[in-house]
Parts: structure tokens; C-alpha cells; sequence
């Protein structure tokens, strides 16, 4: 039997999103919190592990909706965002539209689902291409659009103005019926941001979409994922979630460290000013070029990044090598205080060496 | 803007899955194990919750593998069972064939992914109906068969010889590549069977695939469930899953569990002896006809089921209402001997409540 023949032509060509462990010493790949809950946590595994969980996770759905001032049915949880982005291509269809370059997910699980992506690059400056984008909206007609704002791998927040010129031209095609697009702004880097986020627009715009979760801020393990937007959108996307999708321990743990939102808030703090010191460290260091971030990893160019990033394992430093998604660069999770001295300390030590090396 | 106009069409016509967590003091209607295992757990919180799970779950499928006796690579893990059939469709298509009365979510999930839907009738013992599945499999060409067995909502496993049928009738069609059919038989229950399983045809039939779950067997609050498969297969599934599906803590506690056999064990054994004084004494009920069961559930018939619904949710007692898919019965969840005591005596009262009220 041939298992290519079953499978539909879209799952074919595609591959596996590789996300394997690699053991290292000072983790600081994948855009995790350094700090963690473990301690600050009473809990016993405190629920009942033969009960099904909550499938509508309304303790849960009340505190996210304190956290982010929107109402709880305007909200719909998730195992991690990715699961939501699957639920609204699943729901919506496609084309879907997205810069690049930008989170994964959705190229990958568009292709999953068997829609057809449309991928528009930034422009030199990591913003959206105005020259592309509206035209691509009106000629394919996009179900979905995803921009992620502070966006990774590129840390930057894109212009207000021209997100806003987008969600004005979809709102407009769609009153027009002509182009019904969603906008879906994936606000996972928020927190770590200054510029202001989209939440206050929703009032305004049904065809907004905005994505939120817990895993840059500390509980990744978790995966609890959110999405804000119209009650009726919410109930429409509802109809295909998986009616136990979120389990019960992750529900009562993101619920009781919601309840702490000093605590989080702390972290968030501590983490955005490190990035600042971290910016301004790799800066100096000779033929690193670091791009300004609003999240909680930055982005940087380096010669040779493909032997830094080796060089860097060696010494039990892992970061992310942007090989094949933004040539010469890689990106580096902002760390606690001590590790990210290690990582600036080996950085020094390879770039010389690099140099040295020529 | 019209939502509506944005949905799929095949969304648009579909209602989201009814899970309501109904108040009660004997939960009995969801086919969960009355045991869990809170108080043998050591762990407080036993992960780094700021951590991303382990993407391949590679520490839970060693242990999966022991337990079923299967390789690591033949098991692919999902977010319950749910994800795994929402995965199986993403990947293979429709049609999507199944008999009826069975496990819902097989319908609804083909539904959401907007694939054909092909419902066989059980026949009156409840068992596959062969006057019509082998021609629907030969005219529809569906891509996926999915067998619940023991089944779900009605407790009985189907006659192997029937779904020998299926599986040889389907894999002979599949060497002649004029109806590529896969067979998922879904062994969610057959932990409470005497029934042999299908683990030992795997090798055997490369078309074959079995579902499993730890739902049942006390860690439904933990969504793990996972597909056992030939290798290729579980490669193209694995391309559709997201790669962080299984939260940190799930991995970490179903480990834990399965690592203690005996405990695992026992609470099987000691529902299966309490389903069969459960089915002894509902028989004894004047008006009560009990299904034979080979889950950890039992089906039976009884006349004005609504009330009898209702009378025994007034005493707290939640059962599962069949009405619309099996007329006139309830399902009743085994619990502990002094669940399943509370349930009948509770039964004896409303049956005759119901008789003098006539």
C-alpha cells in the first residue's frame, strides 16, 4: 500500500514542523519567560484527574477577562494560539494572507488545511508593505489575514497606520460584500511592548480578530491560548473547537496565576528591561547588529551566524538560528540577568574568534 | 457585516458540541473513571511551567509503548482522542464512514473539516450491519472507517468477524488502488473488555489503526489520548499536528500514572466487577431492559426515559439522556459501590414513581 496515495496532495509536500529538544545549558531559543511559577505554586495537582475539564474553562475565561478588559463571551480559549489559528482557518477557509517574515504556524497550518497561502514580504525596515498588501487584498480576496504585532522573528511592532489602513480597506470590501477578510492581529509579544495594542479597536471593528496567550509570559507549558473578537465570531469559531480542548490542569493553574497579576506584571517588567540592556550590550560588540525589539527576544545580524550559533552551542548557549527565515541572523530569548551575562560573555568570545579565524 | 456570509458552508449548518457541566452529587454521565489519582500524585506542579512541553513527547510514548506493547514510532500522542480524529481527516479526507449510534464527535469533526458523511445504521443486536457496509464502502470510496469498539453509546463490542471483513475487504481494495480505506478501530473502551483487542493484528494489516485513550481509565481531566499505526502513518499524521499539543504537565502526571500499573489495573478490575452487579441489579428493575456492556458504562431501556432523566437529576444523580440518538434510553456510567448503590435504589423509587403516576 502506498501511504502517499492516501494522503491529500497538500499533506504531502509538506514536512513536519521541526521542534525537537536540544540539550543545552542556558536555554534561550524559543521566546519562554525566564521565570516560571513552580514555586509560587500551592497546588497538589489540584484537580481531579479522572473528571473531564471544564469545556467551557469559565473560571479561567473570567480572570482573562479582567486581565484584558474584554467581556468573557467575546473570548474563546485555546491550546496554545496555534490551535486557534487552525480553528479559524477550519472555520473561515482560505486564501490566508500574512507577511513574511513572520510566526510559522500559519503558513504551516494553512498549507495543513489545504488553503492557499499568500505571502507578502516586508518591506527593508521589518513594516508592511504598502505597495503589496492592498493589492494582494483586493485581488485574492483573502478569508483570513494574520499580522502579529510585535512580530516574530523580527521584534519590531508594525506602523499603527498601516495596520489600521488594512483592517479600514478589508472593513470597507466587506461592508461592500466584495472581500469579506478577517484581520487577525496575533498579540502574543504585547505584553513586552510599549506601543498600544489593538484591544481598545475591537468597539470598532467586527472584522478584527486579536490573539493573545500565556506562553511568552511564563506559562508555555501550559498551553493556553485566546481569542478576542466579536461574539458572534467567537460562537462561529466555537462550533469547530474541540469541546475539551483546554485541560484541567492548565485551566487551574493560568487561573490562579492570573489572580497574581503583580507578580506577573513584575516578571513582564524585569524582562523588558533586561532587553534594553541586552540591545544595547550587543550593540556594541563588532559586526553584531541587533534590531530594536518590543518583545521578548531581539533579533541580530552577525557574520557567520551559522558558526556562531554552532560556537554558541558549544559553550551550551542555545538561540535561534534564523538560517533559511532572515539570512545571517539569529535571534536570542531575553534571559534573566545572569544568563543573559553568559550569552553576551560567549558572544564576545566567538565573535572574536570568528574574526580571528578569517 | 454578516458573519454568516463568512463561514464555510459546512460550518454555517453545523451547532457547537453540548458540554455543559450540569450540577449534580453522582456524576455518572460521561464515562469517567470514579477513581482518580490526586492523593498517589508526589507532584506539586512538577514542570517549569514557563518551558514549552516536550514537542515529541518522547518521555509519555516510552511509557505508552510499554503499555500497549507497541514502538514509540508507531504511536502518535494527541490532546485526547478528539485532536487525533480531527487530525486523521485533516490529513486523509473524506469520506469519512462510521455506523450509527456511535462515539459523536467522528460526525461532527468530518462535518467541521466540511467532508462527506457516511452513516451506517447498527443493526439490531447493534452490531455492523454487513447487508450494507461492504457495498457503501465499494460505492463511496471512503478515506476513513472509524469503529468504536466496545461502542459508544451502546456498550457492546462489534463481532470481530464483521470488522475482519472491513478491514480485509478495504485492504484488498487498497492493493488494487480502487478504494484506498483506512480502519481506525476506536479502543477507548476496551480497557473493560474481555474481548481480545486489535493491537495484535497491526502487524498484519497496514490499513489498520487504533485509537487509544487515558480518558477512561482515570486521567480525562489530562486529554491524552493516541493513535497506534503503521509508522508511515504516524509520519503523515504527524505533519498536521501541532507541534506543542500536549501540555508540560499532562505528559508529566500520565507518566507518572502509567508508571504504576497495578494501581491502573485495579481500578479497571474493580469497575468491570461493579459493572457487572450494576447490569444484574438494573435487570432486576420492573421495566428496566440493561444492554450488555463491555465498557464502563451500560445502555438501558426504559420506559418515559425523559422523566426518568429528570426525576433522577432532582436526586442529584446525573445520568447521560440518549434521547435522539437511542429512543427511550439512558446511559449510566459504572461508579464506586456506593455511587452505583445511591443510583439504583434512586432508580428502583423514580421507575416506580413513574409506574403509579401512569
Amino acid at each position: 500500500m502506498d501511504i502517499q496515495k492516501l494522503v491529500r496532495p497538500n499533506i504531502r509536500s509538506l514536512s513536519a514542523y521541526e521542534a525537537k529538544e536540544i540539550p543545552c545549558l542556558v536555554k534561550l531559543d524559543a521566546n519562554e519567560s525566564p521565570y516560571g511559577f513552580k514555586k509560587s505554586l500551592k497546588a497538589v495537582v489540584p484537580v481531579e484527574t479522572n473528571r473531564y475539564p471544564d469545556p467551557e474553562a469559565k473560571a479561567l475565561k473570567k480572570l482573562i477577562s479582567k486581565y484584558v478588559g474584554v467581556k468573557p463571551d467575546c473570548i474563546l480559549q485555546g491550546n496554545g494560539s496555534d490551535e486557534l489559528i487552525y480553528y479559524l482557518i477550519t472555520t473561515f477557509g482560505g486564501p490566508v494572507l500574512y507577511p513574511i517574515p513572520t510566526f510559522s504556524m500559519y503558513g504551516i497550518i494553512t498549507q495543513a488545511l489545504g488553503e492557499k497561502q499568500i505571502e507578502i514580504p516586508l518591506d527593508k525596515e521589518f513594516d508592511l508593505d504598502m505597495k503589496s498588501i492592498p493589492g494582494a487584498i483586493r485581488r485574492e480576496k483573502p478569508k483570513l489575514i494574520f499580522l502579529s504585532s510585535p512580530n516574530n522573528p523580527t521584534g519590531n511592532c508594525f506602523s499603527s497606520d498601516r495596520m489600521l489602513q488594512i483592517i479600514d480597506l478589508t472593513s470597507s470590501l466587506v461592508t461592500r460584500h466584495s472581500s469579506p477578510s478577517l484581520v487577525v492581529v496575533d498579540e502574543a509579544y504585547q505584553p513586552f511592548s510599549s506601543k498600544k495594542g489593538f484591544l481598545p479597536l475591537l468597539k470598532d471593528y467586527k472584522n478584527l480578530l486579536i490573539m493573545r496567550t500565556l506562553s511568552k509570559i511564563g506559562l508555555a507549558g501550559l498551553r493556553v491560548g485566546f481569542l478576542i473578537a466579536d461574539r458572534e465570531i467567537i460562537n462561529e469559531v466555537n462550533k469547530v473547537r474541540l469541546p475539551f480542548n483546554l485541560n484541567s490542569l492548565s485551566q487551574i493553574i493560568a487561573a490562579e496565576v492570573l489572580k497574581d497579576g503583580k507578580t506577573l506584571q513584575a516578571h513582564v517588567s524585569a524582562i523588558v528591561s533586561e532587553r534594553e540592556k541586552l540591545f544595547i550590550e550587543l550593540k556594541k560588540i563588532n559586526g553584531v547588529t541587533p534590531y530594536p525589539s518590543k518583545a521578548n527576544f531581539i533579533l541580530f545580524r552577525v557574520k557567520d551566524s551559522d558558526s556562531i550559533y554552532r560556537e554558541l552551542l558549544e559553550r551550551g548557549i542555545l538561540v535561534r538560528n534564523m538560517k533559511g527565515v532572515v539570512e545571517d541572523c539569529l535571534r536570542v530569548t531575553v534571559g534573566t540577568t545572569e544568563e543573559n551575562r553568559i550569552f553576551l560573555n560567549a558572544m564576545k568570545k566567538v565573535v572574536r574568534l570568528a574574526g580571528v579565524n578569517k
